[in-house]
């Protein structure tokens, strides 16, 4: 019996849960999560506080918000052995696999419990640990251990930099921008392994590993990597138009969802807009020029930057090295991942889809080895 | 704009890819590679040839088949850090988390090439080793090292115990049997992550974190423990029962494909019968009552064995730690796990899915809040 149905390529428009962790228009461009608009959260609320909306459905009371911020807090260290795994890997390792090695060995330390919102605290909590350690590690600078004192990008940034930033309210809110976003590939990879009831460790290495691609978190290190190279912004219009001729892909353009423009990149725009008033932010106007001269093109596609096209310039402005930027979108994301892997498995249903055989048929071994029967 | 359409859950009977790798026919209960049915490489190939096979889309000439055995050969060995690093590890650390961690760290440690198909060769040659190496590292037992001059699975089962088995070849059919099954939830999840065009050891961690729920590869330790608390065959009926009473899942039956007998269970169940007639073989006895009792009870449903009821019996048979189930799945399985990841992005398309949104909409955080504005 062949399947005898239409092959859903990339699932584009295909339901695969309901939800009631985020909602996306992508004709007007609006990016709800738990049912206040992104913009309202980023101007009023905070990354700690934006997470425990995002796992458990409303807005924290005092007493909640004291109580998520201290446990993710207190949950910053990692086992030293994980600490001198780390020590022990070569430099020039990529910090996603760093990253994906760590929160797997960690599914091994770590204490066991069967709550996964312990576990997604835990993760939340550790991994701008592994990130700013392994920077450090990577240019054989000392360690700097977290603080309790500080907030959640406060303490990362200052892991990363031993300093304070003034300017860390950015970064968080940077962070409350990409920490959900739908069934994107990375949360869609690891909702199939939550579907197995596999373990939230297994659940969050599954979604690193999807977000490495450069069709995925991968993009906005790609983005900053052709603003390098088109380096001045006479060189725009030409660098586009080879592009184009040569039929390559422009980073940081485009979205599955969003046909108008993507919120998160408006919001980013803005802010560094902002910033530049007062001084110079690298990469800002050649990515003004390259925005115009790509709308302009495309005309008639209606293709706008999305959020990757303005992160990026964002975390060079905090000092980020590029090779780091996908880390950063992970430290955001695992809100929405473990919000996901924890709302599918409530009514879960192992996914098991089919594929559609094109191939041969029929054939038998000892004929098509010529061994006589 | 709300989302008009079905949620798809667990993409039962949606097709989400084109494939000419294997082909399942769940009413006629037949599993065909490449062309070949499953009895008749069993009978005629080993796993060696059947990977080519699955990867290459064909039977390899005698040179083909040389290359594959000299290159699965000798790439067993592991980096001396990853070996260090599991000696590291606390021995009650689960094989599968293991297994995520070290297939994680090779990604680091591997040499890097651009070509999918060597990192292919290389995982299955070193899955193996890494699964030997923790068993042994878990007992306190000394490393055995890896032999060239033995074959996949002899070599790996001297690697675990020290001996040349002389029943190598029954192990060796039973790896061929777990090496490819369409769509199934880990090398789904791992084609999602491919998607993002990730590297393949991001592609792996993936399929070995959703092969670890007890859903999907955990269910044949599950289904040895089932036997070893039903200890006599007396005891089956009231086993099953008070199980059925408690509406408990029966585990080791049905399948979301095969709605008639798993030719994989069949084929086991035969391997283990032959067996039976020269000696003892440890809960076969209690599995053929439970298999009796248990098609009896769901007549009207037809409820049959899958593949996971017999493969624990044949592993407790080759004295494998049920512990370890899981792994021997993974060491098959990673033959179809990289031949989808590489016949995926061939055409790629990254998975994007929706959800359809049910939660609160149009709030507003300074209302909520109760902040003045």
């Amino acid at each position: 019996m062949d399947v005898n149905f239409d092959v859903k390529h990339g699932l584009e428009g295909v339901a695969v849960a309901i939800s009631s962790i985020s909602y996306i228009d992508g004709e007007k461009g609006k990016l709800v999560y738990r049912g206040f608009e992104i913009e309202d959260l980023v101007e009023n609320s905070n990354f700690e506080e934006t997470s425990y909306l995002i796992w458990f459905g409303s807005l924290p009371n005092e007493n909640e918000l004291d109580f998520i911020k201290s446990m993710l807090s207190k949950k910053r260290e990692l086992p030293k052995k994980i600490v001198k795994m780390m020590k022990e890997l070569p430099k020039n390792a990529h910090p996603m696999d760093v990253l994906r090695s760590a929160v797997s060995l960690l599914g091994i330390y770590s204490e066991k419990t069967n709550s996964s919102l312990e576990n997604a605290i835990n993760l939340t909590a550790k991994i701008p640990t592994i990130i700013a350690y392994w920077y450090r590690i990577k240019n054989e600078m000392k360690l700097i251990r977290p603080r309790e004192d500080l907030n959640h990008s406060e303490n990362f940034l200052y892991m990363m930099f031993g300093e304070v930033s003034e300017k860390s309210d950015i970064f968080d809110k940077a962070l409350i921008l990409h920490a959900e976003q739908g069934m994107n590939a990375s949360t869609f990879a690891s909702t199939v392994t939550a579907s197995t009831l596999s373990d939230l460790y297994s659940i969050i290495t599954t979604a690193i590993g999807a977000l490495k691609g450069p069709l995925h978190g991968g993009a906005n290190e790609r983005v900053l990597k052709m603003f390098e190279e088109i380096k001045s912004i006479d060189n725009v219009e030409n660098y586009i138009d080879s592009l184009i001729l040569k039929g390559e892909k422009i980073m940081g353009f485009g979205h599955r969802i969003y046909k108008t423009y993507d919120p998160r990149a408006r919001i980013l725009k803005n802010w560094i807009k902002n910033l530049f008033i007062n001084e110079r932010i690298e990469y800002f106007e050649i990515a003004l020029k390259v925005e115009e001269y790509v709308i302009k093109k495309f005309k008639n596609k209606k293709i706008f930057p999305n959020v990757d096209f303005y992160s990026g310039i964002l975390y060079n402005y905090f000092r980020i090295p590029s090779e780091f930027f996908t880390t950063i979108f992970a430290m955001a994301r695992i809100v929405g991942w473990t919000a996901h892997a924890m709302e599918y498995k409530k009514n879960n249903r192992i996914f098991r889809p089919r594929s559609i055989y094109k191939g041969p048929k029929g054939l038998k071994y000892r004929e098509v080895k010529g061994v006589e029967n």
